[in-house]
């Protein structure tokens, strides 16, 4: 059996969660919807938000025959994932929960700081994420790191400096609460890109977790225990590192942005972006 | 007659625009709407942003009885005048136009550059409006301005660097063109923010065009036309500079960060932002 994986965002930000899943799972079909048209998720009220995102998610499920569902969306994963675990019947793994065990294994000290958009930052998810598993958490919005990294600045002195302003911020922010953070989640599906970029900033004793990449590990460890074995392992990618995954992108909007900018974000040319209509 | 003065805005940034007016208006009373749930126009097509340009329009007009409406949105101006003058039936008036107005009065060598969203630069409804005055005008998109506006960054040194890079790029282009450019029009509601870090960066002998100032003379010029006599002028404000403006402040969404930020944008507190609902 090859399973469907459908990966959902209210952008193209996540690609990057694509990327991470494509990599372990390089034999699976993939099918992505950016809702585009209805972007940014981050300004509007929880009750819309649900709608929007079971809209998307029946979209993949019903019609492009999803048998996974990835929510590569901070802000629906914080604020509508029991809505479209309601409206549809395969499993939905979001990036908040995955991402917050991801610090747990990692951190010694118990303290974490978490980096993400103001909209994903005031729902305070992470946190109370963080919190559930004994951890203390201190987020801080970065609303620079989004328009930088959209602008191609993946590794410019300008997003350094302005990253390096930011975490300085964080950093005396958690000594004043007395906290000896040794974690950074990296909140957001954009942040993937500023990995390296980000690695050079912080102490070097620092781990940096990238919840595109846990939310992918949290994906396979699911099919393997539904499946048994796994439709393909990286290590069969490496044999046969020329096979191409069968992937099909949709937007609801803006599909010259999403071809223009989506291969930086997968790693790989998304191809014909197809427009959807998903109503209002 | 006192008359009330709609200014129209997909987000908050056109407070700058009705800060201008009210320097030159101080007796007049405003309503000022932020179309904030539906925002960015940028990203959406011709026909919606007309649909919801004029639905906004209409609220000004049939439900707060302005008299004139200003668009105080660089892509609804590009994009939708035409179809907010045929929902209304009082006067109009834009942004653009009258930036390429003042740029045609301030150019001697008739080479004008314009720096603004991605989407108005697209739109090429600057260069158009130039051309129509007999100017040569180059464009740039500039998307990394909004974003450190509203973050607050208006004078910090990443802004200034920012800003030195698009403008270098700028004049490397004009001068790949043959170009001589002694105007820089700043075709964003988020810029005049940046008139004194965008002074210090361009050389003394190039003039910033402020299109949120020039679309407000045009209006006084306007008013003085159809009233014979302006309600009150800037010389009555400074003898008595204590008289506070009727402002009314609407928005359909995301009240608490127009708030937040509108007071910076409109250089007073913007009162308490009522919420309504356009629908759709």
């Amino acid at each position: 059996m090859t399973p469907t994986i459908g990966v959902f965002d209210s952008g193209f930000g996540g690609l990057t969660v694509l990327r991470a899943l494509i990599q372990r799972l390089p034999a699976a079909r993939f099918a992505f919807l950016g809702d585009s048209a209805r972007l940014p998720y981050g300004s509007k009220s929880r009750r819309t938000i649900a709608r929007y995102a079971a809209e998307s998610a029946r979209f993949l499920v019903e019609e492009q025959g999803a048998d996974y569902l990835v929510i590569a969306c901070n802000t629906a994963s914080a604020l509508a994932l029991d809505a479209i675990q309601e409206a549809v019947s395969v499993p939905v793994i979001g990036v908040i929960e995955p991402g917050a065990e991801a610090a747990r294994r990692a951190s010694k000290t118990g303290d974490v700081l978490v980096i993400a958009t103001d909209a994903t930052v005031q729902s305070h998810a992470y946190a109370a994420a963080c919190q559930a598993r004994g951890l203390r958490a201190l987020e801080k919005a970065c609303p620079l790191l989004v328009p930088l990294v959209e602008e191609g600045w993946t590794s410019h002195d300008v997003t350094a400096q302005v990253f390096r302003i930011y975490f300085g911020e964080l950093m005396a922010d958690a000594a004043s609460q007395g906290l000896t953070p040794d974690t950074l989640v990296l909140g957001c599906t954009h942040y993937p890109l500023l990995k390296p970029l980000i690695e050079q900033a912080i102490p070097a004793s620092m781990t940096a977790i990238d919840s595109a990449e846990s939310a992918a590990d949290k994906l396979v460890q699911q099919l393997s225990q539904d499946l048994g074995a796994l439709p393909a392992t990286s290590a069969d990618s490496q044999a046969n590192p020329s096979a191409e995954p069968v992937l099909h992108c949709f937007a609801t909007d803006s599909v010259e942005k999403f071809e223009r900018l989506g291969s930086r974000f997968l790693g790989r040319p998304v191809g014909q972006v197809q427009l959807v209509d998903l109503g209002g």
